[in-house]
């Protein structure tokens, strides 16, 4: 899926919304333990309630394998289900890996052709070879990380470069710009940094940007549009908890798509005011 | 395994080695792609043939995630055959895994509950709380991405902090020490970069080592023993292909065990000359 059919897709559902699967199984509706598989069964109800309102889906890798092999499959079949029933979707596997060359490679296959995802999220820290695999692939994406929304983001990705003067999210989005384009690279931007995303948005224009933080970690959506909207509404806003932990009784479901609905009335508003609906 | 332990078996086999079982199915003899489970064979064999000469084994994640769900099944089998037949062996999950504080969590469950793991490679980017959930844990460590052993590490590893001076590798090393002890923490430090062991060692005099980059990747163990020992060993040398991939014949676990063996004299000579041995 390139730029141009990603912006069809937020401008045909008002809304730029990625619902994150980060399924636990201490968080779910207890009474879906008695089902044969408990998280396939709560990701796909979950799916066909909010998918009216959701651009992207993004499973959290850790959730599926710290229930081992029980959990690989689970995730396996909610990739399927979702490229059966929603083939607009854009998937993405939140999976932060990256390592030497030959590593990443398998990381990619793991991702592209094992499972059909459309996009991964990788680390940096190992630079250009450790990326590199995953770009070779036609129409998937990276989605590197840059300025992530939580506590020790400040530890390292603040440093500033004595010789440069850039920071170290700054020299990521720079250095990276060689190694990619604006349709197979996307970066991970915290909404909890919202007040940097006017920066980012001089270095990197026309990229699409995947934004946590928003809903259980804070962020603010109103600030993460002011900044970081572009001509192509360039953003893909997660909110996981707040979406599919609205309620954990029996009216779970429906209770996700309104939450979901809710965030879409919001995002259709800004995408209004910003001339960037239908 | 404590440090002391660690140094106890170090001794006792004369060898610092670490076998990285980054096992693939185009890479391992053909007839094995008979049997039912040709991953699982294939590192059985080679951890019995093995085993004598060496400390640790290190399956690469992505190798395993590259065949789905059956290679989730093999990793599985790997890790519960170490335990069962070699109780000794320190076991290192190589995944560079690390994200927010609550998936984090996830990820020690995964590696450390679900499967019997003793450490698991996380790399720094997002900092501490991205990696306080892994030391949580009783007995068991993180092995923090230090300095690669990849070109792409010359990309932000060696990015000078404008304000302290040091390499971002060397603020990786200083902040983490706050964040766990030299008995829950290691480092990866590549051999292709043994000039700067030294200096490492000046930082992290105490903490044990994960170093990858011997064998195919070119470094020399001669270096990474001369800047890297300390008065307990403090090295886990890495060695994946040379090993494994040392013939693909009928032969190749017996090749496997000679080219450990091969390692093991030579890290026996190095310990020797070190005062290290028993």
């Amino acid at each position: 899926m390139d730029n141009k059919q990603l912006f069809e897709n937020i401008k045909k559902k008002g809304s730029f919304l990625c619902v994150g699967l980060d399924t636990d199984l201490t968080k779910i509706p207890q009474f879906l333990l008695d089902t044969t598989d408990p998280i396939f069964t709560f990701n796909k109800e979950i799916i066909d309630s909010t998918a009216e309102y959701t651009i992207a889906y993004k499973p959290n890798l850790a959730f599926y394998e710290s229930e081992g092999l029980e959990g690989w499959r689970s995730l396996e079949k909610t990739v399927h289900y979702l490229r059966e029933n929603y083939p607009d979707i854009f998937l993405i596997a939140d999976a932060k890996r990256g390592d030497i060359g030959n590593t990443s490679s398998m990381y990619a296959k793991a991702f592209f052709e094992k499972m059909a995802f459309d996009a991964v999220t990788v680390a940096p820290y190992m630079g250009e070879d450790s990326i590199k695999p995953f770009l070779k692939y036609k129409d998937k994406r990276v989605i590197l990380l840059t300025l992530t929304s939580n506590i020790g983001a400040c530890d390292f990705q603040f440093i500033t470069d004595g010789i440069t003067g850039e920071k170290l999210f700054e020299s990521v989005l720079r250095k990276s710009q060689g190694w990619g384009t604006t349709e197979n690279l996307m970066y991970v931007v915290g909404a909890t940094k919202a007040e940097e995303l006017a920066g980012i948005r001089k270095i990197v224009p026309n990229h699409f940007l995947l934004v946590p933080g928003v809903g259980a970690q804070g962020g603010s959506l109103q600030d993460v549009a002011k900044y970081g909207l572009n001509h192509q509404c360039g953003l893909l806003v997660n909110s996981s908890r707040a979406i599919i932990y609205a309620s954990n009784g029996q009216d779970f479901a429906i209770s996700a798509g309104e939450s979901a609905k809710k965030t879409r009335d919001e995002m259709y508003e800004l995408l209004k005011i910003h001339n960037l609906s239908h």
